[in-house]
């Protein structure tokens, strides 16, 4: 008898906030891997902002999901039946598997779908989907190779407490750099000083982010991680110092405008103060992947790093969780779980 | 008999475009030279875009001009009286002597104005305030030290006619990069591709600048020189290449905004081709201007490059000719003539 293998499929270009009319919910036979195939039995999948740019239509740095097709999204989970020796049954990988229960992934898709075997030693799945995944890798390299921080100068994060977010003031902090995190309300803010050590963390929802700003950054701001775009790099940027380094990462609240994107109307703090802004996308730096993986697994090992996901359950609800990114509702890297092993 | 010395002081602060009222014009006695000090005759002044920035209160590169001082304005001039023997009477000189008709430089202040020698070898008088002035070396070292380009890449300059666009598409020219330029009007364009050489030029005014930008720049735009902000530079980051440096210089288009600046909507364009905007100020370049405007001088001799300005005559006049700046009236670096010799 064979398995159903559910399927969450892009049904329209969302106006806004995607909509559950946005969404097909499809169930297809699970397929057998033929020669060189295999069959990845999906246990999580990383819920991510990016996935919003995903599903409209485009240039961008990948091509957009088409209607019909299943929703693109990384992932972790089981080799469960292999024609391909590369990757044997009971192998742990991960992949750009989608929102779905299984993936058959065919010998020459392998580049494509970035499938690699993961090492549960040096992290939990959900961790793989985190600080030692996409989030994780997008911190490290933004923050060291596009940010080039350095030591005694203070770094800057919004979203401080989300999944790129954790990873951009921690590898701050180990740099010897002053972190400093924004985040939305008073909870995540003491999760990212007392758990994550940032040097501080200004709640953007309660009081003024600019005084907050002058208060926790007197020396001004040498490098700002922006995750969120809008009023809050706006205010960043009256703050940057001579010289400081934008890392343009994402912009969650602009992503669900029906109106144009706000552009930073204070950019021209990028001339007085010689500064530059900068984007990046993390698939440039895929080789260098396990280099990073292997440093923050070891910081994990000596109690330095700390990593902190929000797991949610069940493959239907994930378009209610994926909302819960947009208004800012997760507490650490969201992950929907599809399955136990 | 003493001199008279007219000068125009700041009166207040603009709001929008610099009106007649914002201006005083004062006469003053023309002063001795002490000891060390230096009296210049100012011939010719700069009128520059940057000249509104310095009109405002607030945090910049430089301090604003105060209520009731003489308007900051870099010139041209001789020496006609000297307290200093690194000065003597005769001596050609440039520095930032101000709106008015004579300027005392005082020993300790020689730095503060950047007095310097120019020679008349290599350029004239005008040509002083324009390619071999500040807007040459700011389109100089901003092209090739922000903007970094490569022969083959493309480059884009808007105010491409004017004092810096000029300099910049000639130098990427000489390069061996395709310079397309954006200039307003038919009769600036045809300038610019007859005269200074460029490759192309687009007249913003006439037609669809983001059809004009594909067709002109048919293997999308590797540095964009912006001299102008707004709607232009949001329709240039609709065509940047991957890793693309636009170098913010300015903002002519939003100086006299009443209104917030409006930030370029389409800076998530950074992200997507992991490009950078890099803000730069002439002034930091300071130490290398002579190696700067020995090659360009060496071009003109060549007959490689062309200088242009555009000189109005009468100190009387000052109010109304920086206003031709904002208006785009004025063809080529716009100069105002005080005297003659």
């Amino acid at each position: 008898m064979p398995l159903a293998n559910r399927q969450f499929r892009l049904a329209a270009r969302p106006v806004g906030l995607p909509a559950t009319a946005d969404w097909s919910f499809t169930s297809a036979d699970v397929p057998e891997p033929a020669e060189g195939q295999v069959l990845v039995k999906v246990l999580q999948i990383s819920l991510d902002p990016a996935m919003r740019g995903w599903m409209n239509e485009g240039r961008s740095y990948i091509p957009p999901v088409g209607i019909g097709e299943v929703m693109r999204a990384g992932g972790v989970g089981k080799v469960v039946a292999s024609g391909n020796p590369k990757h044997p049954v009971g192998d742990h990988v991960s992949g750009s598997f989608g929102v779905q229960e299984y993936c058959l992934i065919d010998g020459k898709d392998l580049a494509r779908t970035g499938v690699s075997k993961i090492d549960l030693h040096l992290g939990s799945l959900p961790q793989w989907l985190n600080v030692l995944g996409m989030p994780g890798m997008t911190g490290y390299f933004g923050l060291l190779e596009v940010g080039q921080p350095k030591a005694g100068e203070t770094v800057v994060v919004s979203g401080a407490a989300g999944a790129v977010g954790q990873t951009v003031g921690q590898v701050a902090r180990i740099r010897g750099c002053r972190a400093v995190g924004i985040a939305g309300g008073k909870a995540k803010c003491d999760f990212v000083v007392n758990e994550l050590l940032f040097d501080a963390c200004i709640d953007y929802k309660s009081g003024n982010l600019k005084d907050a700003l002058k208060e926790h950054c007197p020396k001004g701001v040498d490098v700002y991680f922006d995750n969120v775009g809008g009023e809050i790099l706006d205010t960043v940027l009256t703050r940057i110092n001579r010289h400081a380094r934008i890392v343009v990462c994402g912009a969650i609240s602009q992503y669900n405008n029906t109106t144009p994107v706000k552009g930073p109307a204070n950019y021209l703090s990028l001339l007085v103060n010689r500064a530059r802004m900068e984007g990046m996308v993390v698939f440039d730096y895929a080789e260098r992947y396990a280099q990073a993986v292997n440093e923050i697994a070891q910081w994990m090992r000596e109690g330095k790093f700390v990593s902190r996901e929000d797991v949610v359950e069940g493959i239907e609800n994930f378009p209610a969780t994926l909302n819960k990114l947009f208004s800012g509702e997760n507490f650490g890297k969201l992950v929907l779980k599809l399955a136990n092993e």
